[in-house]
């Protein structure tokens, strides 16, 4: 911590703010200048995130040195964590792989899943999304068909050997999603829903946390550590696009933010390019940029037919431009020195 | 609801869209112009939420014409809603009143709430704040002292006959916080929380809803739409600043958002200068201007020591500066036709 | 300057950073942490701005310790300025009065102005405001009545007395403004305009500055600062709405950089309710927040029949509803301690 | 233009209404609905763009059916714009080329732009840049070598053969800048000088037009309207980041700007991911998301030493860096179907 004091402090308030700073258990060095007296503060910052600096008389500024974030941080792990799903050995998420999510908005019936499972997992995608509970601005929108759907989803994913993710909005569904989902999905909204966090934290899940519509890089890798501090260390972050003043986006996708994330933290970083637009034009151009900044997957919604979605159906893609954007996705990551980890099916999708 | 179709529609296409929505229930109305043909649909476009009309080929933008609220709108109610707060007949937010509700960010024992308590009561302040579950960005943070901090609210209470706030963070907590509180706060963070906005919705007790740091306008009046749908009529808007580009502050206090707001729906409107800009010494011009841009109070944090303050102690007022304020919003409130409710506390105390 | 190094920093890599600060000129004092060093940098930092202290090798951040703006900083002056304006002794803005400047978007003819400028002298505006040139998006939106409009403003000046406040939007048309304006406003689309802010420097005549649609606070005062340092002191700041998410208005006004900047500079500030809202119903509850947080006056957007205007006929008041918020405007400046110049008159009017 | 009514509206006012809009040359077509009469105004919008409609009595909201922009609008031209630059036949922005414009941010003497010029040439840029007049925050910092410095890229140009892009910054400096430059670049915080745009928009001569810090790409696109509409139809639009509230980058580049200009407009895009980021680490990743988001090309900022820059070192690449991706870039260019001019020369340098 760095304290920047006023031009005009006494020596009594100088006094006074290192005597605060030293009770808390640091040590504190001070450089005086011509205009303003610095005060650097040694030790663990944490022990100071109590103490109202900014309230002693004298104090101008105050500037953390470390960042908030341990077990989220780079510095924290050997190497970038690879996040295990499902029961099968080759489903990854993080590395060298590129891994593709895909999948309704909503589960909005069997047979609608089973066709739309087939086909993404036909085109390359590896694990199945879709919306059991489902977070609406609108309290007269629909909100998901809730158990019934968690339980179609455990039934596509039998069908289709495809491991599943789902959202929890409550902590009182973690019991009962964790019993169908491989994967946690914590929506932008609950991003600082602290409460949510702490209940997934406690479960042997992989949890997908998505970005808050305002939360700043460095308050993502907080709610990640939150879910951390409870013992589970499964996380992906998911940048989905922030709110900002443009208008011809649902979202501005933060497409720096995935280099950034990738330089602070060892957590896999997904894109999801159907929130950030908005559009479904948009949604392969977005895609393929995330893939080229650095992206470790994506998640994308897809609909067989979009015109009837219960939710998002402007921002869907159908089965076949999602297997179209596909083909051309690996060539980008090719490019992006990314294996997709289904050639097999996917040269044989390509001969097709 | 207006549908602007692109220049290239063809008949089919232009039928299939009209179909559409006539099957959902409404009339379409077209009127077609040289570059562009517009259709009206006339009826509940609350019935066509589900149609994904952007997906339809054909569809350049779609347009609502109708508020997406019913319950929170003004058109909803004859008159303007004032809450009424505790058993006192005269504790109330809304009308022609003004009410501070003031307190320390977090209660940090008996002693310091109690003397808190008098002094903000003894200089005007009607209702008592006091967190005791506290939302904080980091897992390492001071976290609040829960179900003990309640018992003191409620000894406080009955030591000043203020009636309490306090905030609610979890489902599962909403019984026990409703045992003590007397208005139940909905933090910033979880204002699309929408599981807690059902929870708080299902019992009779007052909501004072903070907006979400990137809230609009519009979709803070949907949080309140969330709980008015499942009985609770008594529910408190709060404005206490947006997140923008803007560092000087902590946040961006959006004033015009109460004029607004009054504009838009019947509920009242208070504003937390605390939180919108982080600093002390903003909580009183801050203050003024939410009175004279329309306010009907204020949630203000005081601290008998800031700088022993366990949160937020940057932004907090000491009892002194808390009082000095108060003599000055007097000023403001009489400006703004505005009656403070206790006048015969505030003359013995402008007396003394 | 503090500048804060990475974990990983060799000890050449901590000599060469040394020594690029101490060629600068400047003094190093080094704090040793068991993560960070920290190299407080101690002197002029302005001799570091050409110093790419991010690319050296091992360093993390920078963080400046002073001020940029130096002639624009409340340190730099004694007392608050007060910009006298025109040739009336007691014309000015700042100190302990209120300013209202007001009148239409554009000049539009001679009768209008004429009868707008009567008009809101008589309800208490001090200066006339009136657009020659207009600074439109749109190349194909009316532009101005250029220098016809320049000759409208000197004539309403004659006719009631009040100094006349127009915007210069080009380097080249500043000497024939001078001769005619008795205020040179500089909008919010020129406010990092360089060039123009020079040219506006080099003249003897006072600045109206507004505040750039997404610039800081800080960012305000250096382009003051662009502006003192050719020698034109006479900077009068202008806060009017910033650029956020929030459809609901045109701008969102920024109420908190009121204080902010009063405590940062000896500039007066003034608010502009009329672009901040964007909407007629708005300005009033504005301009009282803006007075109520410290604002020195306001200007106002004013129009004998805003549905005729030829540009922002949506946000400009009637003369009859100029007059009402005057009115009410009163007391709020009362609250505030400021005097309003033309008590006399206005006092006349309220008696009418 | 649709035009939505207040509830409340009567049949006097609906007439009215009506009658203003066909005074302006416009049909009217009126839907009756339960809660709201629309009125769809048919017909030359830009006939409305001076009538105040939202400030006549019983109109809610107005929303614009056309796009505001025509000269820039896709619809205008039969197929995309390709620009041609400088003498070359074959060095052009657009078509399924990919162009790189490199350089440094200033020119700060002649040996280090030669230098400069010819590593970026041999690594496959086919523009230079540099700064000779240089919009800086701060009045105290280096503000380029002006007209020194146009002598220096003419020098360079003649070296290498290398067209030269360069800012102008007033529309006095217009004429001597034409007199060296290949393409103009208006900078960000120019974006709506007006006067520039149109004085730029009378030579002949490429224009490479930056978005604002905080321009909606509609008003990227007006801006690009103001300079065709004098003339000059050579405009190549460029993304550089915009303002938020992160503060992990300098600004936010905002990627799905790429294929939404795409969508709306005929002229080419081209990115600057040295500004959009802020930091040299970012500036490759954010470059392959650009091209493979569909970009035309990118404008980088390179120097043969970053830490001896007299502005902006901290975001420019060495030239040793500056090579390696471009080594890189030519896998996602191929990805995106782009070819890159000078595959020769690539060839050769990726023998090396």
């Amino acid at each position: 911590m760095i304290i920047v004091t006023r031009k005009s402090i006494t020596d009594a308030e100088l006094d006074h703010i290192r005597e605060r700073v030293e009770q808390a258990g640091l040590r504190t060095h001070v450089a005086r200048g011509e205009q303003r007296t610095i005060i650097g503060c040694i030790g663990d910052e944490a022990l100071l995130s109590e103490v109202a600096l900014l309230s002693l008389p004298g104090v101008e500024s105050v500037t953390p040195v470390l960042k908030p974030y341990k077990l989220a941080s780079r510095e924290f792990a050997a190497s970038s964590t690879v996040v295990r799903v499902g029961d099968s050995p080759d489903t990854h998420i993080g590395g060298d792989s590129l891994t593709v999510i895909a999948g309704p908005c909503s589960v909005e019936g069997l047979d609608m899943l089973r066709e739309t499972a087939r086909s993404v997992r036909d085109s390359g995608a590896r694990l199945l999304r879709g919306g059991a509970f489902k977070p609406r601005t609108s309290p007269y929108a629909f909100q998901g068909f809730g158990a019934a759907a968690l339980e179609m989803l455990a039934q596509a994913r039998q069908d289709t050997g495809m491991p599943v993710v789902t959202e929890v909005m409550d902590p009182r569904q973690v019991e009962s999603v964790v019993a169908y989902a491989d994967v946690l999905q914590i929506g932008a909204r609950n991003m600082q829903n602290f409460s949510l966090l702490s209940e997934v934290g406690k479960v042997q899940r992989p949890v997908l946390l998505k970005r808050g519509l305002s939360a700043r890089v460095s308050e993502l890798l907080m709610a990640a550590e939150y879910i951390m501090d409870q013992g589970n260390r499964d996380v992906i972050l998911c940048e989905r696009g922030i709110r900002t003043y443009e208008t011809a986006t649902r979202n501005t996708l933060d497409v720096a933010a995935i280099p950034v994330l990738k330089a602070e933290t060892h957590l896999p970083v997904i894109v999801d390019p159907s929130h950030a637009g908005g559009r479904a034009d948009l949604v392969a151009p977005l895609a393929f940029a995330a893939i080229a900044a650095g992206a470790d997957g994506l998640i994308v919604e897809v609909h067989p037919s979009p015109e009837q979605a219960l939710s998002d159906g402007d921002q869907s893609l159908t089965l076949a431009a999602f297997r179209d954007m596909m083909r051309l996705l690996r060539l980008f990551a090719t490019a992006a020195g990314r294996r997709m980890p289904d050639e097999t099916v996917a040269a044989s999708v390509a001969a097709a």
